[in-house]
């Protein structure tokens, strides 16, 4: 089974040897990811990225390609939050040995923060923010306040 | 004359058709050249970009490749501030139709902010920051202050 065949000629960013795959992106969502995956290139991880790209599956996409890196079910979890459509693949030796489930986690701590001004996370309190996970948004577990998923990438809070 | 034949293979950033390519970025720089450019992939510009990817001439090095967007003289002035090595080459039809001169600006305007909190430029005020540029740095044209080559990332102020 092969990493990406048909994306390597539309995408423009071809296939690594090791690392992960994060695929079908909803396209202008590869920055994000990357501050996700805490990557700002001082690391010096290999990352390859392709922004706005055309695709079969949706008019236009991301790609991110992290090298010598496998992310956990964990970041997978997060990311499914701002992008629920991407695929995952793991790579070795340019072969997908795993492909991560998307499953959207019940609760997000700590990615987003509050668009309530007012809420107790956004007062220097030293309060993680946390949003329960519905179908189309996100609540505040603390005011209550609605984020749609649509507002979500506005509202990372990684730094 | 082409593209970039030789980084294709090693960078996994492949040729554009019209456009520019930015190569022999300092190795971690990708980011703050989008964030100098504007983009965030909201825009919807086609983007590549390869991080910390193996090179001749440097150890690593990053990439940057926008489609349909031609540099101009005075952005390829600001991004060879922070980083002079860069190579810009401007693309059509999958050739280099130019080359960019690197030349650093006498003076940059607006785009760094200055680390001396009691400088005008940090005081709420409608002044822009002005930084004079010397060889291995900057200088504020307000205080003095000195911004050294290998803190100017710290400094951007973009958004």
């Amino acid at each position: 089974m092969n990493d990406t065949d048909d994306s390597d000629r539309e995408l423009r960013v071809s296939k690594i040897r090791n690392g992960t795959v994060i695929d079908h992106l909803a396209a202008g969502q590869a920055l994000n990811v990357l501050a996700l995956l805490g990557i700002d290139g001082s690391g010096g991880e290999s990352v390859s990225v392709g922004m706005n790209v055309p695709s079969d599956k949706l008019a236009k996409k991301d790609i991110v390609k992290v090298e010598d890196r496998e992310l956990s079910q964990s970041e997978v979890d997060v990311l499914s939050v701002i992008s629920p459509e991407a695929t995952i693949n793991i790579i070795r030796e340019y072969d997908v040995i795993e492909k991560k489930r998307i499953e959207r986690p019940e609760a997000v701590t700590g990615v987003l923060s509050c668009p309530n001004r007012n809420c107790i996370t956004n007062a220097d309190e030293p309060v993680e923010t946390r949003f329960v996970v519905f179908s189309d948004g996100l609540r505040c577990d603390y005011c209550g306040e609605i984020v749609r998923e649509d507002e979500m990438a506005t509202h990372l809070d990684v730094s």
